[in-house]
C-alpha cells in the first residue's frame, strides 16, 4: 500500500483493538470502513474474513482466518510458480507438512487445480488434507485425478464420491496421492520427477500441546538426487527446523524469492481492488449452492468457526450450502466445514422426521429446519411426525442453483 | 490524518513504551513533541491530557483519559446529534448505562447543556453519573433546571448548591432525572417524548471485579411504543450486549452512522489545532477559578488520578481550583474531582486551625496550606493555632477569578 | 522517515512478529528487505543488528542491540555536545550510572574518543563499564590517556595491553578514571572542571532482580558549585529517579534539546544511508584483524550474545575477530565480547595442544581449531598431540589483516 502511495492504519496487536472489549468482527468493520478504502482482515477465528465482508462497504481481503484459509499468499505462490517454471500447468507439485491447520494449503489447493496442476500430498502423520478440502477439491475442481490408497487409514475412501471426481474426463490435472508417511516422506519411489516443493511449518500454536508428530524435513541430503535438480522449493514462511538451512545458498530454494514477489503481487491485488488496475474480474463467480439458514437447528460442527466464537455467535446466524450429495449435507459458509444433519424439521407444524436419501432435496429452504440429531429436535419443541419436503427426487445435481 | 495528508507515528501498546520504564507522561511528551506536530494521547490515569498538555509545546487532543473525559468524542457525539436531528437545542436526551465510569458521558454532558439539550439520566444502579459531574454541571452550565427525585437514595440533595443552579430564570434548557432504575428502565411512563437515546457500554475493565449489576438494555422491544418512532439511539462504541443488534438495521439506529462522522469531525479538530482551517476559537475560555497548589497538604483523594500515580507523583504537584462555594471546597484541575479540607494552614507560622465557614476565602493562596484533617496537619509539622484568612467574608461569587 | 517524506511500516511488539513463531533475524530480514528500502531493528539480543546487516540487502540501522550498543544514540549525542558546547575535541565527559548495561555508552565511548573528548567513567558499584569496552577503548582508539586507579579492586590493570595504550605521544585526548564510587559519586574532589555529565538510567530490566545497587544521582545540588555553573547534563532518556526533576527548568539540563536533536541527526543518517544527501563516508573502515570461524570449537560465552539465542544458534556460526595480542584472544563479532582459548587443535589431524605464547599466531586460520579447555576438545573427538601454528612468533602487529 505504501509503494502504491496509501497510506495504513494498522493495529497488528489484537489485544489493543476493541474486541478485548467483546466488540464483534462485524462491528468492528462497521466503524473501520469509514477510516479505510479497503480493509485487510487477520484474524484466529476460521470464516472471520467473510463475516467482515458481509458486514462491510469496502473490499475485505483475507489475509489469514484461523486455520481455514489464506488466499492472497496463494496468490504469491501461484505467481512464484509462475516465475520459477514459466507455467503452472502440468506442474506436479507435492505438498508436505501440516496440510491440516495449515491455512495457506487449503486456499493453495484450489489455486493449483484451477491452473492445472497435479498435487501431491505428504502430511505429518495425523497432519492430513482435512476431509471437506479433499472433498471440495474433487467435487468442484474436477479437472483431474485424486488416487488415494487404501492403506492410508484415515483416507475413507467410501465416503468419497469418487464416482464424481474421479472419472472426470477433462484430463489429468489433480493426482492426489495420500501416502503413508509417518514422519518419514518416502514418497521419493513414487514419483520420477517433483517440479516443486511446498514446505509448510508444523503450526505448533494450532496443534494440540504435547503432541509427539514427528514432522518431515525438506533439506540439501533430501534433495539429493538428479531428478531433484530441477525441483523448486517453496515455504510460506516463516520457517523453524523442517527447511534446511543449507537450501538458503541453494538456487532450487526459492522461498525468499516468493516473499519478495509477495509485494508486488499484493500490489496489484490492491489495486485491483481500488479500481486502479484492471486486473481483476468485475464479478465473484455465481453462487454454486443453494443457502440455508435458520436461528434454530443445526450450527457449524468446527469449534473454531467464527460462528461459534463468544462474541459473533451473539447476533450470527449459521449459513450453510447445500451440498448436491446423496447424503444431505450442509456446509458452513464462513468455515467450509461440512456437517450432516440427521432430522428434518417443518418450522410451521413442529414435526420432525429422520432424513433419508429417499426424501430428496428440500423445495422450499425457508419452510424447513435441519437438525443434527432427534434430541436437538426435541429440545427445541418439535415432535415426531411427518414432513413433506415438497421436492422431486433427489438428482445428482440438486443442491446447485 | 491521513485524510488531510499528514503522516501518524503511533504507539497503540501502552507495554511498547518508555512508561514501562518508568518514564513520566510529563517525560513522555517532552521527546514526542519533537517528532509530531501534534499529540493524541489516551491513557488509563484521569488527568493525564491535561498533564500533557501542560508540558507539550504541540498542542495535545484528549483522547480518553481513565474515567474522567472524552472531549473529541463528544465532538463526534454532538454533529450526530445534529446531523440526525437538525439542532441540538431543546433536544431531550436521555443517558442511560454506566454514568459513572463512562467517559465519553463526563464531556458529553457539558456538550449538550453548551447548546441547550434536555439532559435525562437512567444510570445502572451504582453506576451514577459522579456527584462532581453533576455539580458542575448545575454550577458552570446554569441554562437549565434539575430535578432530583429525593427517593434515589444516593442523590445527596442536600449537598448539593440547589440554590444557585436550580433557580436560574433563563431557561429550562437542562432537566436532569435521576430515576430509581434498578437494571430496569422505568423512565418510559415519565415521560411523552425521547428525542435521543445514548447507550453507553458497561466499562467491565474499570469496574470492580463481580460486581453483579444489572444493566439496561435498549433494542426494538424497548423501542416499541409510538413516541419512539422518531428517536435515534446513539452509542459511542463498542458495544457488548446493551445495545439490541435487531437495531442495526433500523433506521433510528445511528450509532454506525455516528461512528462514520468521527472521521470528518476528527479532521476538522485536527486542521483546527493546526490552523489549516479557522474552526476553533483563537483563544480558550478564561480561568474561572483561582488557582491553588502546595506541595505539601492535601492531595487529590481520586485513586485514578494521575497525580497518584507511581510515575508522575515523583515530580506532579497537585492543583485545584478554590470553588466558590459555602463549604471550602477544591477541584483537582487533571481529573475534576473534589476534596474538602478539614484543616487550614499558614505556612511560615506553622500553625493550623480548623475551617469553618466564618473565615472566608483566603486572600493570599501562596502563604496557606489546606489539610485534609487535623492529622495530616501535625504529620507535616504544624501546630495548632490562628490562622488569619486575610479576606472579608465569603460571598456567592468567591472564588471566582 | 516522515519527515523526509517517506513511510513507515513498524513493528513496535516483537510478540506481533513471526519471531514468536521461532523466526530467526536472519529469516525476518530476507523477508522484510523486500517490503523496505532501509531497515531499523532494535533487538533483545547482544549483535542481532550485526546478524541483520549480514543477511539484508538492505541497509540496517542499529535501533539498540540487547546490552551491546547504541549508535543511533551515540549521534544524537555528540550532536548534541556540538552543538552545546561547539566543539566535542577536549571536552571533559563524566560518564555516570550503569555502565555495564547501558548500551548507548558502549558506543557513546568511541565516539568521545575519535573526536577527541576527555572521559571520565563514574559507575555505579559493580555495573563498571565492561572490560572488553575499556580495552577495545585503550587498544583502537589510542589518541590518550587511560588511567586506571589500583585501589578500584575490578579493573584488572594487569590484564591491559597498557605500553601501547597508555604511553601513545599523540595527545592526552582521554582520561578514564575508575573511581571508587560505592553509590557515591566522590568524582568532585578530582576533578576541577567537568563539562558535560551524561547519566543513564539503571538498566532495571537488565540487572538482576534484588541488586541493592546504590545508584548515583545528578539533580542542582550536585551542580551547586560554581565550577559546575557551565556544565551541561545529557541523558538518554528515558529517566526514573536519577536525574533530578529540577534540572528541567534549569538551562544546564540539555536532555530535551537532545532528545529533540534526535530528529535531524536521524533524518541525516537515513538520508544518507538511502543516498540522498552525501553525508557518509562511501566505504566503511577496513577490517583491522583476521576472522576466525570455525562451527566447532569455542562459542561466545555472552550468554545475551545472538549466537547464543535459541533462533539464531540454529544457523548461525560463531564469528571471532583474532587480537592482537601477547595472550591469544578472540572478540566475537556479533556482540564484542571476548573469549581466551586455552587449546588448539588441528582439523585435519584431530590433534590438539595447549596455547602458548610461544606458539605465535596460526599462519591458516581455516585449518586450526580453537577450544574453551581440553574437554571441549576431547568432546569434539581431538587427541592430544603436537600442533603446528605454521606462523611465526607474535609480534604486538599479529592478528592485524
Amino acid at each position: 500500500m505504501h509503494r502504491l502511495g496509501g497510506s495504513v492504519v494498522s493495529s497488528p496487536d489484537a489485544s489493543s483493538t476493541s474486541a478485548t472489549k467483546g466488540e464483534t468482527v462485524a462491528d468492528t468493520v462497521r466503524v473501520v470502513e469509514h477510516y479505510a478504502d479497503i480493509l485487510v482482515l487477520r484474524h484466529s477465528s476460521d470464516g472471520a474474513a467473510r463475516v467482515a465482508s458481509n458486514f462491510s462497504k469496502a473490499p475485505v481481503i483475507n489475509a489469514g482466518d484461523g486455520s481455514h484459509e489464506h488466499p492472497s499468499q496463494t496468490l504469491c505462490d501461484l505467481y512464484t510458480l509462475y516465475r520459477e517454471k514459466k507455467s503452472i500447468n502440468n506442474l506436479t507439485v507435492y505438498i508436505s507438512g501440516d496440510l491440516k491447520n495449515g491455512r495457506t494449503v487449503h486456499s493453495l489447493v484450489y489455486g493449483l487445480a484451477l491452473f492445472g496442476a497435479h498435487i501431491l500430498f505428504g502430511p505429518a502423520q495425523g497432519l492430513e488434507l482435512p476431509q471437506h478440502v479433499q472433498l471440495r477439491l474433487s467435487e468442484e475442481f474436477p479437472g483431474g485425478q485424486v488416487g488415494i490408497p487404501a492403506t492410508h487409514g484415515h483416507a475413507q475412501a467410501a465416503d468419497l464420491p469418487i464416482d464424481v471426481v474421479y472419472q472426470t474426463p477433462s484430463g489429468a490435472h489433480q493426482l492426489a496421492l495420500l501416502p503413508g508417511v509417518s514422519g518419514q516422506i518416502d514418497i521419493r519411489q513414487q514419483l520420477d520427477q517433483i517440479d516443486v516443493f511446498y514446505m509448510t511449518r508444523f503450526q505448533r500454536e494450532r496443534s494440540p500441546a504435547g503432541s509427539q508428530t514427528t514432522y518431515p524435513v525438506v533439506d540439501r541430503a533430501f534433495l539429493n538426487k538428479p531428478k531433484f535438480k530441477g525441483t523448486s522449493v517453496l515455504h510460506p514462511l516463516p520457517r523453524v527446523d523442517e527447511l534446511g538451512y543449507d537450501l538458503d545458498s541453494d538456487p532450487r530454494g526459492a522461498y525468499f524469492r516468493q516473499a519478495a514477489y509477495g509485494v508486488p503481487v499484493r500490489m496489484a491485488l490492491l489495486a485491483g481492488l481500488l479500481g486502479i488496475e484492471k486486473v481483476l474480474d468485475a464479478e465473484p463467480p455465481a453462487a454454486k449452492y443453494r443457502v440455508y439458514s435458520q436461528s434454530l437447528g443445526i450450527r457449524c460442527g468446527n469449534d473454531r468457526c467464527i460462528t461459534n466464537s463468544d462474541s459473533e455467535r451473539r447476533h450470527l446466524k449459521c449459513q450453510f450450502e447445500l451440498l448436491g450429495r446423496r447424503q444431505m449435507t450442509l456446509r458452513c459458509v464462513y468455515c467450509d466445514h461440512e456437517v450432516v444433519p440427521a432430522v428434518v424439521g417443518n418450522k410451521k407444524t413442529k414435526a420432525y422426521d429422520f432424513l433419508s436419501t429417499a426424501l430428496g432435496q428440500p423445495k422450499n429452504l425457508e419452510s424447513v429446519v435441519f437438525f443434527k440429531d432427534e434430541n436437538e429436535a426435541r429440545a427445541a419443541g418439535f415432535e415426531r411426525g411427518h414432513v413433506a419436503m415438497g421436492a422431486t427426487q433427489r438428482s445428482s445435481t440438486a443442491g446447485r442453483v
